[in-house]
């Protein structure tokens, strides 16, 4: 089970960090690039939810490759503790984020034809943005369940 | 760890099933009776999931009947498995289709005053039915983490 695949001080696992960084910062930068974005609380929540997840998947990160170059092993109840809570509240509130800007994505997009009658909307940037949450939500729930598993096993 | 609290075919398992029921019939409910629901995908979609989750928690909360009734212990790993997955698919989705149609209230409510401008919507509804969504979600929430924690410990 020390071994488990996506744990902390693994291969795996810092993959797994650094995809989530990946897809959260590119998530942040086609919202930001796309014009009037701010008038909506859902894209402004989406912002400050990647960006969030982006801290707490770089400091993970950083704490793996650490754990790698020195070979230490990370497997403490206490640190995988740590970990299990702020996984599962970071893939939470990423899931929350994606899911309400979809909400309002598919409003304008389907439901009332915004898009369309306002062509200075970025829809298709905010589909981009909502696109990327969504794969760093799938990326953090395959680690925050590795480490609840972990947590129950140690 | 046999007699975790919430896990299957116990009383705090059969509350949380019953408490789990309870809310997604409430949230139907209010979004039913409140006008023009389904002009909006988010609220159709959260309609949806909470009618998947009424139905699920249902089942359950039949078997936590049947198994305190004859007193059969349901520990067994292929069935904890079956309710893991349930749980974590209803829960995800619960929480998806709550965070859906919370986007769209609060774009509604608060970005861009639509609710105070078309009195004949019924917003004050929607809120209901979506902290009902929201509350379904937190108490699906609880059994799937109970049931992960069991399957890992069984």
């Amino acid at each position: 089970m020390k071994n488990l695949l996506g744990g902390p001080g693994t291969v795996t696992g810092l993959l797994l960090r650094v995809g989530q960084c990946f897809c959260a910062a590119a998530s942040i930068g086609a919202m930001i690039s796309s014009l009037g974005f701010s008038n909506y609380t859902a894209f402004c929540y989406l912002i400050a939810s990647m960006g969030l997840q982006l801290i707490w998947s770089l400091g993970l990160a950083g704490l793996d490759i650490y754990a790698l170059k020195i070979r230490r092993n990370l497997l403490n109840p206490v640190l995988v503790s740590l970990f299990v809570v702020g996984d599962w509240v970071t893939a939470t509130l990423s899931l929350a984020a994606a899911c309400s800007s979809a909400g309002v994505t598919i409003l304008y997009i389907r439901d009332t034809d915004f898009c369309k009658s306002q062509p200075n909307l970025h829809c298709h940037r905010y589909q981009i943005s909502i696109a990327l949450g969504f794969m760093t939500w799938f990326l953090i729930s395959i680690s925050s369940l590795v480490m609840l598993w972990l947590l129950a096993s140690i």
